[in-house]
């Protein structure tokens, strides 16, 4: 029996710690930002599709960082490119008008990238040619409203990916711009100064999370200069007290020179990081279908991107060790993903459907790769009583037998593949672990191609 | 005799006075900036050239307000210039890859200005397009170095004048900016925000009085809101303080919707503005030799451009009521000054080679039209001891007699024909004034056409 | 009395006569062909107005021969022009739907070309590069319907010419095409196969006539070889016996190197060609507004343009040696004629409202020249009893009496100002000819400006 | 020992045999053309690349035929299309300066096709359009060296191939124009005149052969009219007799709506022609990998495009029957085989390397189809002194045993699978045929995807 005044006292305590709860506000500092737990939604969903898409698709030849390799680095084939294509005098800005975009259709992008299995998209809202593709208040006559291709393409994606997927959406934004005049000024100042930041990064920082209210904020172009320049650690702790997305929203790292790979939400430290071992915070995996390039390039070839085997190396390789992928596709000026991209999406989506078990929601486990046999990967997942551990095979076994080295078997074990409905036979390994033998699978009934997966259930604690 | 101590007390005392001139500073009022004398160059100059250029020489139709009239007002023929000519979609900033300037030569346009008699000029470096025709710092990717010409308008032009002609520069700068995000957020507002002043206007003034040294500061756009919103007084104080053209600039009056045609330099009240009759405050009519547009029309018809005769009306009238002229012209998105125009300008120039000294550095007389005979408009100028008058007839007297009632002739008075070396003969008038003989001049003997001016000497007082 | 039978004889030698009449039918050889008479109305025109229009308009620099200056002079100013403002690779056929001709107003241009003066207009229908400015089944994907303007720009002129003045229509037709590989085979052939002749060049001329019935073609480009290779005296041979306009059509000299200048209807010899005295054949003097360009050149400056003056110099002694003057103007791309042609072409309108007497339907009078004053042109024209003659003044004269030679007075001859009511006094002239009173005439009454027509009546025979 | 006179007698018999030889000669009606063997290579290839290429790929949209369905069909999609991306009086002409090609290298190109496992490819020199893709004569500015390319297409892709590889080159040519106006009017005359062919068809093919020397001409564009309009015969039998291709090259049907699937070389009869049973004429199933269009869809998707398992299908089934297949991609505007094309092209290449002698120089068999179980094709192979059956399986088989009704083993039948060492164990069937055992192979050895073949050596004859 509880008292009255027990009653009450309970009551109390727990609307005290409920309004403890919502009066947690961060401050500007990363001490405090850091101790915001990441938004579990962001682990759980492992794969994202990036897409880099602006004024630089137009010339869609050498990289999205045309304009700094001609004019700053003044890199020899990107200016005989323009020296053998384009007047004399034609400047980057007048790319802008040839953005058209015609072909765009939010629905369909939305449409491939639910297919291809990820879980979240992240769009290059602006990139460091500082053209944004939504119509910002800060941008004048350099933005997709003004010019080219006379559309909200963020906006447009934006409630495609919300009305019709269950995707969450990312946007990405960088701090610099190349040639803002402002922001050449501050940099000359010594980053004394702070007009470009003021007038320029965070009016359209705010726009953007309070027009699309996205699950991430992707920054970049953070390098040239410190968290303080950049207004760093006050956006942020808007972004998490008070923004419409305060609860939702995960950002990564890239808010200063010094900020890169130690603070903020998940860690990307550089492009393509894929560290190869389990790291300690959330990290995340950016990189690139096209070897070469994160904006489509008009004169890719084949052999420039990846295949199926090498994005699953990737992937599995990332998550296995703790992190996300954030898979890049780059549209083309018409606003089309090429075939060769919805390829490489489609088979990866047809490898999930098999294998997603072993991916989404999972944890690494005590080991990433096995101990004997190369080229495995470990995942593992709560299951109800117990943890049930995947193997990931990047190829297949040469022989009848396959030696695992790590998962220690009990008596309950047992081994499936994904997609294949016959156990396999197994047996305590003669140094430990367990050897598998490796099922002779008629070619019609294979569950994939590429990397397959074993599932490990009822190991020893 | 002075005494030594009485010398140095007037010496200190004119020391302390000329400290006293030097050390005038301005208060960013316009009572205070209104008692700062006129720079005497700008009355005694009488015409200048007005230049409009900009993206919307590009489409060259309708006229530089062609993007408002397109998209604000909706006017029917703009809109269907545009549905006839140009993709859907086309944006107004499409079109600034267009304006190529190719044959722009600003030591043959300073050629063309000055050889029309012309003492100033007026560029546009800024429309109400937002366009500047500088490399601005303040204007990233909306600017003629970033997009189409690829050049300082701008500054070419500038050198021109300074280097290879005595005439004055004058810069035309909008304050407003239709379509400037940052200005409509003001306006939406009541202008209770001021943004756009603090991130635009105010950096672009800044810029181009230190930049090119105007003695010309045309400011224009202000009539949606005051001077307040504007910062002018405080703009020009500085102007008129500190800035490196304090000794000679000159300004007009557009600087607030409540300031203009009150404070401000000389006053321009509307445009085109002539009022036909002696003015208190210098004041400057601003004029178009095409009657329809400021910008170049790519479709005018020869109807459409003034004749001389037209022209020298307007310059004449407006001469007399102690007003300056300012004749526009547009050159083309190519950078020519068209032929029309030229010819113009130089039938001007032909006609002030004969009649300049009745123009420049002169005053208005005491009666600005003859009070018996019309068409006829006075000047004078300060001769040694005493007043010259002219008498400026915009056609040639009909009868033998040309009878004027304002002028009483002395005994010693002398009248001649401005480029006839022949006195003209004459006797008092009947009721006052003065019978003229006509004279029949041989048709190649004749000093100019469609003006001629009539110099009566030695009036009575 | 004339009995039945003779009736019958008569009405059939009248009949036979008639007939005869209508059988006359010209051989293919100059001989019959040059025994053609000219049609009267061509000789009593005079003036027309040339119109060159075509894909070198687009550059519209340098001059119509564009291509070829480009592309086999190899001229540097425009290599030069090329390679400033146009991308490498570049085609002269991509100047093509550059071509746009959206301010094109047949009707408008008709108008101007009334108010000139002018009685007959030639428009290049398709100039050396090939264009066709009329849909030509000959020249697919290179005529004014497929490429560029999408209008029939021949047709619509031929329309407004015909419907709304009372001008007559003349084509220009180039016989030779630089670059086309037809004419450039034949060519290598040394003229020995028709191939280009025979599919291009007369299906063109036969349709340009089937289809706009002109008065005038004026055929051109036939300087590398000879009549034969071109086909000309059958083509002549059926526009004078078969065609459509075979009783009203003139052609001009150019059929081949061997016949130009000899043989044709009327004689154009070389550009610009004026003689300076009486010629035995019909001649016609091509000239030029702009001096050094056919096609508009939008780089062109007012010096390069004749003044009416220097126009009027060209017309009074092209008429008074027995010439018509084709005055030659350039319209832009965009289907304007600018405001400093239709200055020229009403001055000389508004000139010939007054002296047009003189002008049209004259005949060389025995003089041309005046045998003791200079810079006089002489005309004349049947009047109902006796012949009066036209001294037209190129300048004012310099003293109080003009001395004239060549006129030798009679008791009854009058002399008068074309456009001034009172007569001139004379007297005979001390060594015979004619000294006439200057009139000294009040400025508001002289008649026009820049040439003064003298009539003289009643002359001895 | 030979006697001389039997040396003699020898030399001459050998001699006349081979003029003989020399001096077969056809005549030009189908009855002789259709008796000249058709070149063995041609057979033996089995597989082409056909490559649609033209002023098409700029607007890339809807199909090649993009001109006429616009203006004949009037397709709401085209005209929609062009309404909302140009100008009104955009003409398809205007395209053509927008066929750039910056990116066309035709080694590459070489290389990609030669790796596809391809024998032959059929560039397309010019399509119904009439735009050729070579500089020609007959073809003025409607050709790629004086529009947009200003290149030889079809040369530069005929010395690669030639230079480069060992594979045959075909050039496809349309004998109609839908638009040329000589085309028109024969056309409209029911063909009785034939001037279009005169001037453009008959000189373009002789132009084509003579210069590129191909090994097929791929004629289309024939089923308005009869051969005799199109001056088939006299073509082909100037092609056969005196050519410089007259040893190697084959020609196929389309010559005339009379002629096309009975007379010519091979047949191809309607496009995708694929009969699915043997064929008594040499034919060939001309098809493409995007389903919907033969030029390039820049808004093409995945799911138009075959996958390899589609085009595995086509080919099997074609050369099961006898005839050869040509695989069709578009080139884009620039000048690239896009990476979904390289892909399926290499993926066919990777097939073809495992399967190819089932394939290359095979002929059919007595059967086709299995005439038990479903999805199988068969070809064949003279082998030594036997017979090689080839049983191509585009699906791998269901059960343990794959049982075969057509093949009738023998002692010494072996049967294998194209790329797997281990031969397969077989009995003779229940009711005949063959009893196949399916083997199991590790995954890792399976030598290829989508289609397997078996290899039958020494079945009963």
């Amino acid at each position: 029996m509880v008292s009255k005044f027990g009653v009450n006292t309970l009551l109390t305590l727990l609307i005290s710690s409920v309004l403890i709860v919502v009066s947690v506000r961060y401050e500007p500092d990363w001490k405090s930002l850091d101790s915001r737990p990441l938004p579990s939604w962001y682990d759980e969903a492992k794969i994202g599709i990036f897409i880099h898409w602006g004024v630089f698709s137009v010339p869609s030849f050498g990289s999205e960082w045309f304009w700094y390799r001609w004019k700053t680095s003044k890199e020899a084939g990107i200016v005989d490119f323009m020296n053998k294509n384009y007047r004399p005098g034609f400047t980057y800005a007048d790319f802008a008008p040839k953005f058209t975009t015609e072909f765009y259709n939010a629905d369909e992008w939305a449409n491939i990238f639910k297919a291809s299995g990820a879980r979240y998209i992240v769009l290059v809202t602006k990139h460091h040619e500082g053209f944004t593709n939504w119509p910002s208040n800060y941008s004048w006559n350099w933005n997709s409203m003004d010019v080219g291709p006379k559309r909200d393409l963020v906006g447009e994606l934006a409630t495609a990916i919300k009305s019709k997927t269950d995707l969450h959406l990312g946007l990405y934004h960088s701090l610099l711009e190349w040639f803002n005049p402002l922001y050449m000024a501050d940099k000359a100042s010594g980053f004394k100064t702070q007009d470009f930041v003021k007038s320029k990064t965070m009016p359209e920082l705010y726009e953007l999370v309070n027009t699309y209210k996205p699950d991430v904020i992707w920054s970049d172009g953070d390098w040239e200069t410190t968290d303080v320049y950049w207004n760093a650690t006050e956006f942020l702790a808007w972004l998490y007290n008070d923004s419409p997305v305060k609860d939702t929203v995960c950002v990564n790292d890239r808010w200063g020179k010094n900020i890169r790979c130690k603070h903020g939400g998940f860690l990307n430290c550089n492009d393509k990081y894929n560290p190869g071992k389990l790291q300690k915070k959330k990290w995340e995996n950016a990189m690139t279908i096209d070897r070469y390039s994160w904006g489509y390039r008009r004169n890719a070839r084949l052999a420039d991107y990846l295949t199926l085997h090498d994005l699953l190396s990737e992937i599995v390789s990332t998550v296995s060790c703790g992190g996300n992928i954030l898979i890049n596709i780059g549209p083309t000026h018409d606003g089309m993903i090429v075939p060769i991209f919805q390829e490489r999406l489609r088979q990866l989506g047809d490898w999930l459907n098999v294998n997603g078990e072993s991916i989404y929601g999972s944890k690494p486990w005590t080991h990433q790769n096995d101990t004997i046999t190369k080229n495995i990967w470990y995942t593992s997942q709560k299951s109800s009583d117990s943890l049930d551990v995947y193997a990931i095979l990047l190829s297949w076994p040469e022989g009848k037998v396959l030696t695992l080295g790590a998962p220690l078997p009990s008596t309950t074990t047992v081994v499936s593949m994904l997609g294949y409905s016959t156990k396999l036979n197994w047996k305590p390994g003669t140094k430990g672990g367990i050897d598998i033998s490796v099922p002779i699978i008629p070619s019609n009934q294979l569950p994939c191609t590429d990397a397959w997966v074993l599932k490990i259930e009822g190991l020893k604690n």
